[in-house]
């Protein structure tokens, strides 16, 4: 048997389908961000980057940079086991009673990643509930797809952001069966926002719980960065609120908050949780570091809406394909993998410019796009030569520039 | 609906099996381990630990250290994104490389936890075979578990460690079929070992891929703490090499070794990979020094060997019972939940001792027990007098001596 031809073959289709991922390889230096060196071609060069998740820049901020180093040396670089045999450090207590103030609930529960906090907290809450149910959103992050998948209950999707038809969903069900409501705020790859408040208005109406994935949005809107439930006075609405440590807050991991006891049940029965090594205490006082800077300023927040208001109306005036939303984020559409791909290498090449191409399986095919991502620490200048970047690019691939 | 009830009640069972989980919240401090500041009680006092599974007390070593703050001054705290979307740190790259030479295989792929490496590579790599069944030993990790659950293809169980139950069950399959055959090398809770060439014979003459969990032996055994495959010589022979960040190298986060085809596929095709917050360039550099620092010197694997047979030694000198191994673990067994719970609370509370009671779901009921690592850092004064504690607290709970 020749496994490693099967595999070949798996592989070959990505080719085929032009979808095969050839990543940039980085090094971003702290004090000079968005600009990063790039390692891909024939040695490192300059590149200011465009795509990064770290919409703020609090990676590189001097207070967290602080707290990782000084917890580093105090508590060392790991946490030495799971947090139930021997893993459990007092930072990260400090940072999971941290997240707890910062959305208003009674606990909050921390994960290596937003990916795992979502799949085992869904699968747990979802079976610990007798015949649940969950109502997904169709545009879900994979993680929260995982999540309902290894739940094993039933489940239906309503049509993305679609309030009657989540009701219509809701109402077919009987009153007495537990429903589990699952959504994000802000969709990362269209940049698109739930109405919170309506979708709440319809789990108290049919006795529905909520479980909110914020991971655009904490650190970035609200008064003190809880993200649009804390912007729209909703936190309190919701059961659970997920989010993550590793884009706004610049570090790594993820977490849920909500109740005491629905934590404290995902805390007790989720086996990804359970079995999985502790974050480490340095991560942990870096991630606290991070949300309590953002809880209290706000300057933050103001630029990088400023800045992301700005670019895409000097795209928008330039005539390219922006698809236009209420958040931070700014795709701008290109609706082919081969050309998407084009386009991204013509810019780091040429231009010294880089954002990735987003395919399939991250976003539907023909609706492959460059997404961009505006930071306090993106210039006048440097959205200048990205807007002549993309119009050079755009003329030469021969892309439409309709707006989306 | 009273959702926080129905949660209630599931944590209310883990309390009347009395298994409820209490964390012990501790700040271990570099340049002391394993001695710790224990939070849980009225305020912080020293303790020693007996339950890290940073085996080696890497987590404290120098140029671990100086090479997790070296990188985040240069690069900050956080990667920024996926792997495929700003995330791919050259740090990152670098750890790879060096995972690869470790355990002489043609590439590697780090993830942010061992859990996930298994869970969706395993998931990954069978989907991808056609018709794939997975044999997988008994006592397999949950996160192997979940990821072979997740592969949703056929799979059938061999008795732990079974090699003539194993090949019953490969000659029952058509010779042209995938196989995948998924085991450990070191199991972490009895602490024996696989028959890593018994079983990779099987798997050549039947036409097997081989993967296997090594979290529990790399950075600890073989002449570069390639892990038993490496000390065995056997690391050609297998297909996939798992190994964990987290325990004897003593930072945090998992991967995966072997061929460049079969690394690509997952690296292509894994969700929980694909969709993940890569990890950040910090904690890369501090484990990429970590696995250099362990591939060239002996002692501490020498140093660690000879404090787990002293210790074993002792403590079935003093008739204890001690579940006989081959490896760095040495498990007292207890075989009751609330027994095993009320040893750990006395050991904490009136020796300054902490060793995290394993029950159910971690190990059969019945089969609880007291789980203790020596690691190079505990002295005979330590042995002894964790020997003499764990007498006490056998007396005082009528607990039975006679060796397991």
């Amino acid at each position: 048997m020749d496994y490693e031809a099967l595999f070949g073959q798996a592989v070959d289709t990505l080719h085929a389908e032009r979808r095969y991922r050839v990543f940039t390889e980085l090094a971003r230096n702290c004090g000079s961000f968005p600009v990063a060196d790039n390692f891909s071609g024939i040695g490192p060069e300059k590149i200011t980057i465009w795509c990064s998740n770290d919409y703020l820049g609090m990676g590189q901020h001097p207070a967290v940079l602080a707290a990782l180093k000084q917890a580093a040396d105090q508590f060392g670089a790991g946490a030495g086991g799971t947090r139930n045999i021997s893993g459990n450090s007092h930072a990260v207590v400090e940072l999971e009673a941290e997240l707890a103030a910062l959305h208003g609930k009674e606990a909050a529960l921390v994960f290596m990643s937003g990916y795992i906090a979502n799949q085992t907290s869904l699968a747990t809450l979802a079976r610990l509930l007798p015949d649940c149910i969950i109502l997904s959103d169709a545009d879900n992050h994979n993680s929260m797809i995982e999540g309902i998948r290894q739940a094993g209950c039933e489940k239906k999707i309503f049509r993305h952001n679609d309030v009657a038809h989540l009701e219509e969903l809701l109402q077919a069900q009987p009153a007495g069966r537990p429903k589990l409501v699952a959504f994000e705020s802000v969709y990362s790859m269209d940049g698109d926002i739930a109405p919170i408040h309506a979708i709440c208005d319809l789990a108290d109406k049919y006795g529905a719980m909520t479980y909110l994935d914020e991971v655009h949005a904490v650190g970035l809107y609200g008064d003190h960065g809880g993200g649009i439930a804390d912007r729209d006075q909703a936190m309190h609405r919701l059961h659970i609120i997920q989010g993550t440590l590793g884009k706004a807050f610049g570090v790594v991991g993820g977490y849920i908050a909500g109740p005491k006891i629905m934590v404290d049940a995902v805390r007790s029965y989720a086996p990804a949780f359970i079995f999985s090594t502790a974050m480490p205490p340095a991560i942990a006082a870096a991630a606290t570091a991070s949300v309590r800077h953002l809880r209290s300023s706000q300057a933050e927040r103001t630029r990088h809406q400023e800045r992301a208001a700005t670019l895409r109306r000097m795209l928008l005036n330039a005539g390219l394909p922006v698809l236009v939303n209420q958040s931070h984020i700014v795709p701008v559409m290109v609706g082919d993998a081969g050309l998407c791909k084009a386009a991204s290498d013509m810019l780091l090449a040429d231009h010294g410019i880089y954002i990735q191409p987003i395919n399939f399986p991250t976003v539907p095919r023909g609706t492959e796009r460059l997404r961009i991502t505006p930071s306090p620490f993106h210039t006048d200048a440097m959205m200048q030569a990205l807007t002549r970047a993309l119009l050079d690019v755009w003329q030469r691939l021969g892309l439409r520039r309709e707006a989306a």
